[in-house]
């Protein structure tokens, strides 16, 4: 019997088999936004076992078994690393219909080679076959990476980051070339108190820039923006809820506000928090304009939603959920402060509720540029919407509203070095979608023309738009 | 020829076809949330005609008439019950592409075993059959839900019911068990001057608590709670646009208010009122996890949206309509206030308006806890979504973004006791759905473990989840 | 082989052919709202070259070629006609999957009889061939809309219209009944300065009336509306963001900024706009009511949202956008104020933002009147959404929450004489997914009944609701 992963998987046609098979299942990954540590690939040591490589972090599966009523302290808390797989393997045949059953199986097919189904039948053996094959060397972070062509990899990395692990990897010959992209989201929480405090002495040291307003701050931030781009980066990334608006707020008076945050008066904080962000994430695009770097911006999350809980387990810890804000003034009225500026950088604008796809798609279509194409994208389906439904309706939305041949296509957006079967699910999804048009009379049976523009989304559009 | 409600209706496949006749179609029905009169069930009378049963108080069958362009005199008019009913059969050959065809046909299927398309030339005889068969026995109230095996009934009922034919109905040995929910939207209604009065004053009377102020309220809910759970209630429902925000009012204030308002004076009744909905639903909400109820949210609609007719008609005639409003916040302070008190009880939210359906799907993920499966649930596609589409979408985000199955499935939320076609056409669109995925190869072809999983989501789920 | 635009193009079964050949192919066209100019149908010359019928003014393909990164050069600068279409031939190739693609071949089939697929390969000989056509008889304006069968065909008039063209067509005998509609944007923008005074005093010219309050207002406009509708006039047209709320501002306030505004006087204009909209357009409203004219609203755009560059090329040449707006309280609020007063018009709301279809379509539902089908409708997919998804999912929100069959379809909206393959596009559409239904058995195989429901929908419904 076939296996459940197997050669055509999501292909449900001939045509779909023909464009995954010769123009979309080859290509290198351009992997241009990840979570993964610069230092575990520089360092390259063997993962202790599946949990590290797949549990530890993975706030997807974590959510997952909370739903389905398992104990915390099989989540995050004391239990084993085999103890917390063998809970995780209790509750994936109960996630049928859910990604996490395609990631799953297709992350034990590929690089493992395991073609069965996890269940608590199988936890115990799959567990140790996948332990003994992370002992060897073609299980290394570096090898893993190889093996699944990953030609580029953007990390993400905080303005204060010393970025020693991806300059000591670029002194070597690595396959893959890492390179890291400038997140500076912790420059915008003017009103968390001690935390920005620290957070701006820390900009200072490393910056070598005393920091005591606003232009002081842009100093600082300019010289680590220099600092970046000399070390190869090429992106820009924000986390931000929404895009700010400007308000009523004068330089000046932001300018206030900042040095008596400085000083330790938190009082006015929350109320310029919003038009400080704006003062600042233009001063900031305009640079990143200066470098033609791409700056993204990921838009649309609620974090710690659950206000107590996050609260007890910090950040990331699976509490974010999916907000409804009205964007479409907000990244208006934004890129076209920039545009008139005349600074307007390659933009990417990932957006985390569906129900906007359409406000999205339709804005990049107001700021497209002369002599790039694309310039302006809407990003692939993103966190939540990472599945084959997400995905569908952000492809159709771009196709039917903007230029899917110019899509800069894929990324993994992961903290897993096993998350490259991601590249494999939108590239097998991308092939049956366009054989679905051909089949129905929609696009033009013409596989090499279609075939180039896979081609295209899956890498080369990535390549040229980053300048790779 | 084969009639249009068949067998195999909605099945699309031999797959689909296997996994509804063995799994899905024999469960019984737990309805946990439905309209329908305690009062009509226990007096156990045969109802008038097919117009008494069908027609009488279903808004969808009268939004559809005036869409047509029918005469008020003829829907909710003086109009008799045949002229009506033949009325209405003008209507419904026009009302293809809407659930309204499929739920007329499969109405007349069961329990009627008419398979004649309902039109003006089928009409006078299928009045005359289905009255003919309503005056037997097999048509009687309780006759009726046992043949659609209807295990268990959650009605609908006001904090000051006396709960009068449940008790009495507890005593006898009906097939079906029915039990009251508690639904305190009349307790919120604050800003409503003398009808809030005569409210409460109806509510002391039957708590036999003097209510004078906040406090007192609250001891006079407790006791209709705990006279709800002796009478076997499992189940807290809520009509509401949107869940309260708490504010910036203190507990004084609005206590002060409360009492300004039971003094006749309702000057500042509007501008507390959020604030006061905040505050007692949190001390309600504490209750329920208290008696390990399930609390059920109806979220999303804007009610008399024509507010000249529904002034003139009265409530629940068929001017309420799909609202938009920003939910993500509100669930989440809501039910993070809960959790910081360790008082969350199961919840379900139900949504209206299917933009928001990544809202909540992704919203209830934030809450899951330890030993429950599905603690926080995204409830069934509710009123205008209750039709293939509808329920197809939130299956599908509820899928994606959490586990369904730990889904408790489908209710009717209905007033009439033909609506129990509703659970069959929710099964027969569930097994359809996901036999289409076994067949693309997004699910293993497994109809045991498959067949299992939709079992428990058509009954066990809803057993478990409940404490039935 | 066969062509790629064909005669069974998007017709995916047998039931779907026989449903758009024998019921939807045939009826003439009443394309009850359009940009055409009424100058050129009257004028009636021959267009220069297929850059003049087909790229001028034509935002949608601009907006592609600047997704490509193609110069404005090419676009709205100062290349030749020539030029700017061998640009546009590039672009084609990398169309696929938007409409732009089909609609740029049905065009080129239809009226030209050109088969072959545009790119640069094919560019230069179509361009010839359209040209040459271009110049005969068949392809001057009044001899394309009888190709096409636009029996009649609405255009978009200001009320400061002299309407001369359609009077002037009027005492003619062409095939096509040119009709004005009455789209008084330009009376609301109080808040524009001296362009509102200059539309002020154009207004008082042609109606002959002072304007110098608020009533006196009204009796201008009063006149032009008793010109327009003895000018055959059925309809008035709104292009609105969102429907005005009533708010706080008395009518006197109202008056007395709209005088101080007429004074140059601009300091109040702002914030008194809305409640100005409101106030006029309800006397308007009114006004249509009295002459049994249809209201229709286009809602849900954001306006110049690149503001920098629509100010440097002016509106309407791309840079306008989706928003997202709440909808649900205005528009119940402003239509329930005109049943309040026994006065609302049949009335078409059209919808931008697709998450927005089912408040819109449940929204009309509350209001549907007596001894009119579908007095309130849900209008047609329009400017981005006009494509296969934005008109699926129209068609079938409207069809699962109110009654397709009494629809009144299609309509251009278009500034181009060759878009008249929309309705086309449209009507296969439709036809499409009846007989998906049929054949899901979701509606029954009686293909006259379905038949007929289809021509009502393509032709009969909007003849009857235009009165036409």
């Amino acid at each position: 019997m076939r296996p459940f992963i197997h050669e055509n998987f999501l292909l449900e046609s001939k045509v779909a088999e023909e464009l995954y098979h010769q123009y979309a299942a080859h290509p290198a990954i351009i992997d241009y936004h990840s979570h993964l540590s610069p230092k575990i690939v520089c360092e390259n040591k063997n993962f202790d076992n599946l949990c590290h490589i797949w549990l530890q972090g993975d706030h997807y599966k974590w959510r997952a078994m909370r739903a389905f009523g398992v104990a915390e302290h099989f989540i995050t808390g004391k239990a084993t690393d085999k103890e917390k797989f063998l809970k995780w393997s209790e509750v994936v045949p109960y996630t049928v219909r859910n990604p996490l059953l395609h990631w799953t199986q297709m992350e034990l097919k590929n690089p493992f080679g395991i073609d069965e189904l996890l269940n608590p039948g199988t936890a115990e053996s799959i567990f140790q076959r996948t332990n003994a094959l992370l002992a060897t060397e073609a299980f290394k972070p570096q090898a893993l990476l190889k093996h699944f062509k990953v030609e580029v990899l953007g990390t993400t990395d905080d303005p204060i980051d010393t970025l020693e692990y991806h300059l000591q990897l670029q002194k070597g010959d690595t396959y893959t070339k890492v390179l890291p992209s400038f997140r500076p989201d912790k420059v915008f929480k003017i009103n968390t108190g001690n935390s920005f405090r620290q957070y701006i002495q820390q900009l200072e040291a490393v910056s070598d820039t005393e920091i005591k307003n606003l232009s002081s701050l842009m100093a600082a931030l300019q010289k680590r923006v220099d600092f970046f781009d000399q070390a190869g980066c090429v992106t820009a990334d924000h986390g931000l809820n929404y895009l700010p608006l400007q308000g009523e707020f004068s330089e000046e008076k932001i300018n206030q506000v900042f040095r008596e945050v400085l000083a330790g008066n938190d009082e006015k904080a929350e109320e310029i928090s919003e038009a400080y962000t704006f003062w600042v994430l233009m001063e900031l695009c305009m640079m990143y304009h200066e470098k033609n770097w791409v700056q993204q911006f990921h838009l649309g999350a609620l974090r710690d939603a659950n206000a107590y809980r996050s609260g007890v387990l910090g950040p990331d810890t699976g509490f974010d959920t999916i907000g409804d804000y009205q964007h479409a003034e907000r990244i208006g009225h934004f890129l076209s402060s920039l545009e008139q500026e005349g600074k307007l950088a390659k933009t990417i604008l990932y957006n985390l509720n569906p129900s906007d796809n359409h406000v999205f798609a339709a804005m990049t279509g107001n700021f497209q540029g002369e002599g790039v194409k694309g310039k302006i994208q809407f990003g692939s389906a993103w966190w939540f919407l990472d599945q084959l439904d997400g995905m569908t309706q952000q492809l159709n939305t771009l196709s039917n509203i903007g230029l899917i041949s110019t899509f800069v296509g894929m990324l993994t957006d992961s903290r897993s070095f096993l998350s490259y079967s991601r590249h494999e699910y939108f590239r097998r999804l991308l092939c049956n979608l366009f054989a679905q048009d051909i089949q129905k009379g929609y696009i033009p049976h013409d596989l090499k023309w279609i075939g180039g523009i896979i081609e295209n989304i899956c890498y080369r559009n990535a390549k040229s738009y980053f300048n790779l």
